[in-house]
């Protein structure tokens, strides 16, 4: 083993192609329909919302995808990301064994997203596409996609959770400074958003909602596409740049993960960290267990059934076969805004049935302890999606030491916390609440699904 | 030319010793007074205030000081930091000259600030500090402070300036994560504090008053020490590590700058980064322009006197020989609060009297289309007083392109403005103004002085 603080890679370094596990799964993913017909979409399906080299990329069944220039020229300027050993946590908690975190805060925005914004805006740029539409929670994925659009000359317009657009204003300033246009959602700018102002004006809006907004939007205005931030295939694909430095930086540090965890909202950042490494786990001797972490509030592998759901509030975005809470769901208001997604990516909750990874459920507070004592040691303060990863990561090295064993854990770290510091405020001062499982209003939410 | 987006150095690359140019300039350094009796100091008189560790920094003669082992340790968790090439902003501008700059936000408190917070806490805790206390302004210094506090186990009060702690409360928020105790300035807390709050309880604070309370408590309680993050010759030696590592970088690109540009406020980051390449000016054929920048509101280069003046607000630190605004003035409320303080360091001061470097002032207006320039080519939201360098780089550049010559420009990034949302915000929506030179304060506030 090389023990150092930081495993730093060259420019030179940066992956070439992405990694796309989906081919190399054991069984096919079931095929995603189109909300209308409830049948297998094609192509001409996603045309309307997506640009053809996404879609071509979303159905792909290549195993490495070559990463076009112009998109590696705008990585380059904040990748290869560092991956860390913690060595002052790892001292803080006494435990012999080895905690390695891949940190994705250093980019623009300051999170993962920026991985797939820019190839996003890259493929529809290289169509034409003059306007971009997308929805945000809590406002990385806004932010990182802004970033990417003004970088390729796109225009574009944003639809934040109204909730979000009014407790974390800061994430819309950013994005304005990046050019962006932001509304709440609910909005008066779309059908969808009128009719669920009109049921109540003060709703704090969802996720799904702001989907809904953005879709009806791309499919009314011509030349407009729309993008998504996490969930589907190109999305997770995209993401696979942070395993694949990682597994040089592995390499670097002479070392190799026996657990890897880290947070699932929609799946992408852990997905993105984890692929190749199953990869491994797939073709070679490798026995790493991959473990995602889910927010107690919004257990969507844990306590989710394995079914077909819409990924959005109205039914406008391609219905897929994942796991789910029912679309109607609404979380209560954990901190983590990233972590409040009613479904999982297909690809991970395939791949959670196939016993390829495991998963487990962790109370914020919990959460908030550890990304505090992270803060403290490391110096970064997390973002309280990523805190999740921390907590898993110190229960993963504290089971170790009970058992005697030291083993190699690595995480994603996928974001900084600085502009969620009401939360860790609401934290310090004790008022943060662990919501339990929200059982009777999951079963409501999945019997309408059932239908 | 080797041109890169980044040059990046490793963890081993680490500079092992500060550099200390005070031996190195052409005049001695005007003694320091003490505030009671205006004779000169001596270490005991700073002997209350600070360990002795820094106090034998503050008056050293060598050129080279070691970094404890425990410092470049903490160093490690975010040094060397990168120094990147500008190219996309260049691509913008059109311009045919190159930009570098050096960026400190990747730090624990995202920004320089950490270069010495780290060490003052150390020689504080090898000399058997439990407790410490400090004045902020922004929060930049504060949060540094507590950092590097919890990682020495050093207890932590601040003074932050109550306009920025209403203003800020993020700040507050982060310093709180790191362990720290915040008051807002003038406070309860001192007889200092309740005297300014007597006399007007909804004052916005000042720098100088915030420094007076905090020197009251290090005073009064026994063992309690103080710490002022910049301005002091020990601190702008500690920041000597950013110069260090960008004339290895610079190498690195096969370059070398024609111009160097930074922001000052009290000077510790713009020394920081010049310094080594003074001494190359000095004692080479080497002739780099080095230019600080400050803000029209406050240009104690530009507009100030090179006289003795106190340091904070009743004269309890000691008495220096600097540029200067008077004691007394308070600047307009510019965003840039890291760069509101009516003094120079005065090592800066002393290199600017000598001509050894140069300085412009720049209003805040240009300076924020800078910043948003910078974040939408570079991706980095700067700092409000990073927007200033930036503002100045892009002068030099342009200034060449009119001169159909080709300038290698550096620059200090100093932070990141994740905290600085709510200026932007006011940019943005064109609400900002840009204060002229204050004349008739500073000439009142300089009238005091002189008596």
């Amino acid at each position: 083993m090389k023990k150092q603080y930081k495993y730093l890679l060259n420019e030179s370094d940066i992956p070439k192609q992405w990694y796309n596990i989906v081919p190399d799964l054991p069984n096919p993913l079931p095929p995603q329909l189109n909300p209308q017909t409830m049948e297998p979409i094609g192509p001409e399906d996603l045309a309307p919302l997506f640009p053809m080299g996404l879609i071509l990329q979303e159905v792909s069944d290549q195993n490495y995808i070559d990463i076009p220039e112009p998109v590696l020229e705008l990585y380059k300027i904040y990748r290869p990301s560092p991956m860390y050993r913690a060595l002052r946590l790892e001292e803080a908690l006494g435990t012999k064994s080895r905690i390695y975190y891949k940190y994705e805060g250093g980019s623009p925005s300051g999170s993962h997203k920026p991985n797939t914004a820019i190839p996003q805006a890259f493929y529809n740029a290289e169509e034409g596409v003059k306007k971009m539409v997308t929805e945000t929670g809590a406002g990385q994925w806004g932010s990182a996609l802004s970033f990417a659009c003004q970088a390729f000359g796109i225009e574009l317009e944003v639809f934040q959770v109204a909730a979000s657009y009014a407790s974390k204003p800061h994430r819309k300033t950013m994005m304005e400074i990046y050019g962006a246009t932001v509304h709440p959602s609910p909005s008066e700018r779309t059908d969808i958003g009128k009719q669920f102002l009109s049921q109540d004006p003060n709703t704090p809006g969802s996720l799904g909602i702001a989907i809904s907004e953005a879709i009806e939007v791309a499919r009314k205005e011509e030349g407009t596409r729309y993008a998504l931030g996490s969930v589907l295939n190109h999305v997770l694909m995209h993401q696979s740049i942070i395993g694949l430095e990682a597994l040089k930086q592995m390499e670097m540090a002479e070392d190799y993960p026996d657990i890897i965890v880290g947070c699932t909202g929609g799946g992408s950042n852990f997905t993105g960290l984890f692929s190749p490494f199953a990869k491994n786990n797939m073709e070679s001797n490798k026995k790493t267990i991959i473990r995602a972490v889910e927010p107690q509030a919004c257990p969507s592998l844990t306590k989710g059934v394995y079914t077909y759901d819409f990924g959005d509030s109205v039914g406008m975005a391609p219905v897929v076969k994942m796991h789910t809470l029912g679309s109607s769901f609404v979380p209560d208001p954990i901190h983590a805004g990233g972590l409040r997604y009613h479904g999982m990516a297909p690809l991970v909750s395939a791949m959670y049935e196939d016993n390829l990874i495991e998963a487990e459920a962790i109370g914020q507070r919990e959460c908030f302890e550890a990304g505090q004592l992270f803060a403290k040691t490391e110096g970064i303060v997390p973002a309280p999606e990523a805190t999740h990863a921390i907590a898993s990561a110190i229960r993963a090295v504290k089971d170790a030491d009970q058992r005697s064993e030291q083993v190699a854990v690595l995480t994603a770290m996928c974001g900084h916390g600085h502009f969620d510091m009401k939360a860790y405020e609401n934290f310090l001062s004790g008022e943060i609440i662990d919501y339990d499982f929200p059982a009777e209003k999951v079963k409501v939410a999945l019997e309408s699904v059932q239908k």
